[in-house]
């Protein structure tokens, strides 16, 4: 790509390590932004510096936060003795769209994952079972992902929780099939626990 | 979204701009970044700054440049008499990487559309026939999209280009483009034989 000047291959190569985009469309984003005129551009990479330099993590529940304390974490009307666990800030966003959770969160930063070295105390289960122990909570959703990581990190928990503050309840989402999936879709393992939670009507 | 704050929030919709970059790209990209030390961050920030402030029009050409003149005008072994006239900037990238081409480029800048007011002052046709009105040019090869406006285009330069310089060859890439398509996604090897079997418009 010699025929591209430096400025331009260094737009390419940082749009390229973002997440889905690969050369190609690394290449069409940078021409986009080369086209645009400033005053467009400019404020993205402003928004990028913003965040880098104004968003840090909420002292209580680890989501992102501008200040000490996240909008939740601040909002007096979030019950604060209901808890809902989150591997990552991301996954706070599709709970909220709900708007069936009015409680607060506390975002793990990942999930147990003995193989890979993440043990419990790297992904801040100890700072939810002092939260817990702190009182005032009285049920604690577990919402990691439907993995076997997520899976894992929910027992462990679950196990945590019911030794050193045996009168908070624990719960973990419902699984089963998907709101508008068809039957003959689904795998065995969701139909099996959908099967074994199956409710009166 | 009342949940994020204002930067996070700015910094999704100013990525949401993006072409090819819908909400939930934009909220995955952002907390993508949002994850990245600032060290890994930032420099995409830069990055787009640095375009903006360095990476203006060459010249002769018009291609992208740092400075009067682009890379390809500056490279004294490219032939000046042999000029290859595309619609974008980013329409030289495919071109080059045939490695079937050693001349000079002309961007026009868009595409005739009289429905849409593009006349052929505003896409630097008249900057084309001067180049080419000036001598030392032996053949103008069009390489405008393969679209209604691109070949629309591509008609006029030669129309143009016969009445007011008689003596150079006005060439078109060879059919074997997919009718409808845009130069910028057509591969190496269909986009190399196009060009060796250009023909005279």
């Amino acid at each position: 790509m010699s025929s591209l000047s430096p400025p331009v291959n260094r737009l390419i190569t940082e749009l390229s390590r973002l997440p889905g985009v690969g050369q190609r469309t690394a290449q069409r984003l940078a021409f986009h932004i080369l086209r645009l005129p400033p005053e467009e551009a400019l404020p993205l990479a402003e928004a990028i510096r913003e965040v880098k330099e104004k968003v840090g993590q909420c002292e209580v529940c680890f989501n992102l936060a501008v200040g000490p304390r996240c909008r939740i974490c601040e909002d007096e009307r979030r019950d604060p003795s209901l808890i809902c666990v989150v591997e990552e800030p991301s996954d706070i966003l599709p709970i909220e769209r709900t708007n069936e959770f009015n409680g607060r969160y506390h975002v793990l930063g990942g999930a147990l994952s003995p193989i890979d070295g993440v043990d419990p105390e790297d992904i801040r289960i100890p700072e939810l079972l002092e939260r817990v122990a702190a009182g005032g909570v009285r049920e604690v959703v577990v919402a990691t992902n439907s993995t076997t990581t997520g899976e894992a990190t929910a027992l462990y928990i679950a196990e945590q929780m019911r030794e050193r503050s045996p009168n908070v309840a624990v719960t973990r989402l419902a699984s089963g099939l998907p709101v508008g999936a068809d039957l003959e879709y689904a795998d065995e393992i969701t139909l099996g626990r959908a099967l074994r939670a199956r409710r009166e009507l």
